[in-house]
């Protein structure tokens, strides 16, 4: 086999950990990022606030070697008094963390962005996506929060669904760079993170997760995220999926009433 | 490695006749269905036609091992006069050879069912996929079709929405079975009912695949069959996974001006 080298953020615990295990299994070398120092599954570890431009810079200049892939898949859980903190580490550092290693990606290169089924509304929120988008810098931050007047569950779900709008939007750029990007959509998975999301989410994440069975595990997710990075995926682009146990399925059931449809 | 044995309908051409030949390379067993005789990386020909119960009742009954999974993969592009055909075959047939099928698969087993970006529209057309899905018998369908007052083309896109819809639809119920079932939406692929996309959708396809630089190759949509049947996507449950070199992306892209969005 072809040995590859993939950065991947956000990669001490959870589904990071995960995947740097995955790629390590299948014989790739991991570069990882996180703002927690971690030494599993990695050839080299490099530190990463995603809410601090300067270590951005930072990071993105120490990695001197070309890479096959990038997995963003660090973020921050909706945690009420971390508003600014969420918008900023998980969609704007994220998206200026990947144009600083634009130019480390090889030819065909993979991009996997780590969305959420909480991203699943993007239809709905796309003129609040685009005024995120606009924001510069930490004081624009505060007073979009202000006016926006969204608190940190909506934080939340906005960058996830910036992420997929902004995956989607540069589907047809990232061709002509001969690279792909892509995002994902886990729900209701057991990471460490994950008390967090019950109490943003309240009573449906546990009802959700009573009809899937269980919660998702984390390497059930890396599974997908290391064959998205794989050359196998090539023509996935701009593409968002679901990875959520049945989850989004059975709230669509519901609401467009579709029970009737189903085998006998 | 284990190996497990798969069953995959439209084998003997375009996408199917690629995912045989990739399981194969993988070292699992292909029992191969098709209304045309193939041997090439089969362990086994079944002939089938999905537009006749009776072969659907006969194809299945000649199955005598576990599967590991199914790919409905078997179906017609948009032809003039061949409406109640495409209706038969791309959905009611379809699902009455899931069906008949089902007592064969293994528990984790995993059932892709081949859908098509011509029917990312399932949003807007739940009424009339759910009268499709009522009608009994081909005197029903003539009959069904008439009231609509659809033509081959709007038949087509029909029953890819209503393969998703459905595919959505029994996510719970395929958890129950301890299975779990999912569509690709493939989208301009190079395959030998090309020609027929062309002339049904018109300059779209053309334009697409040139902002896509190619049209997809069988061979791209059929690695990520292998994927999604593997025991690696085992939390992909009831999701639609679009495989359209961006096409997709392109589209929402443009409909929902979110070229701003990009990096610089």
């Amino acid at each position: 086999m072809t040995q590859r080298t993939y950065a991947v953020t956000g990669v001490a615990s959870g589904i990071g950990a995960e995947l740097a295990r995955i790629l390590k299994e299948q014989g790739h070398r991991v570069i990882g990022f996180d703002i927690h120092e971690a030494q599993a599954n990695l050839d080299r570890f490099i530190a990463l606030d995603l809410n601090d431009a300067a270590s951005i810079t930072a990071a993105a200049a120490q990695v001197d070697e070309p890479l096959d892939g990038l997995c963003n898949n660090a973020g921050l859980p909706p945690r009420a008094g971390l508003e600014e903190t969420i918008l900023q580490v998980n969609f704007l550092g994220t998206r200026a963390f990947t144009q600083a290693l634009l130019p480390r990606l090889r030819a065909g290169g993979s991009v996997v962005n780590m969305a959420s089924r909480a991203g699943a509304h993007w239809r709905e929120n796309v003129a609040q996506v685009k005024r995120l988008a606009a924001v510069g810098g930490c004081e624009g931050l505060a007073a979009f929060i202000a006016a926006e007047q969204i608190d940190a569950t909506r934080c939340y779900n906005l960058t996830k669904e910036a992420i997929i709008l902004w995956t989607m939007a540069e589907a047809e750029a990232m061709i002509q760079r001969d690279l792909r990007m892509n995002t994902l959509s886990p729900g209701g998975t057991a990471t460490g993170i994950f008390g967090d999301f019950q109490r943003a989410f309240g009573a449906a994440v546990d009802r959700n997760i009573k009809r899937a069975g269980r919660a998702g595990k984390p390497e059930e997710i890396a599974q997908i995220a290391a064959f998205v990075l794989s050359p196998a995926a090539n023509w996935l682009k701009g593409a968002d999926i679901a990875i959520d146990g049945g989850m989004g399925a059975f709230n669509l059931t519901d609401a467009m009433d579709l029970q009737g449809l189903r085998l006998a």
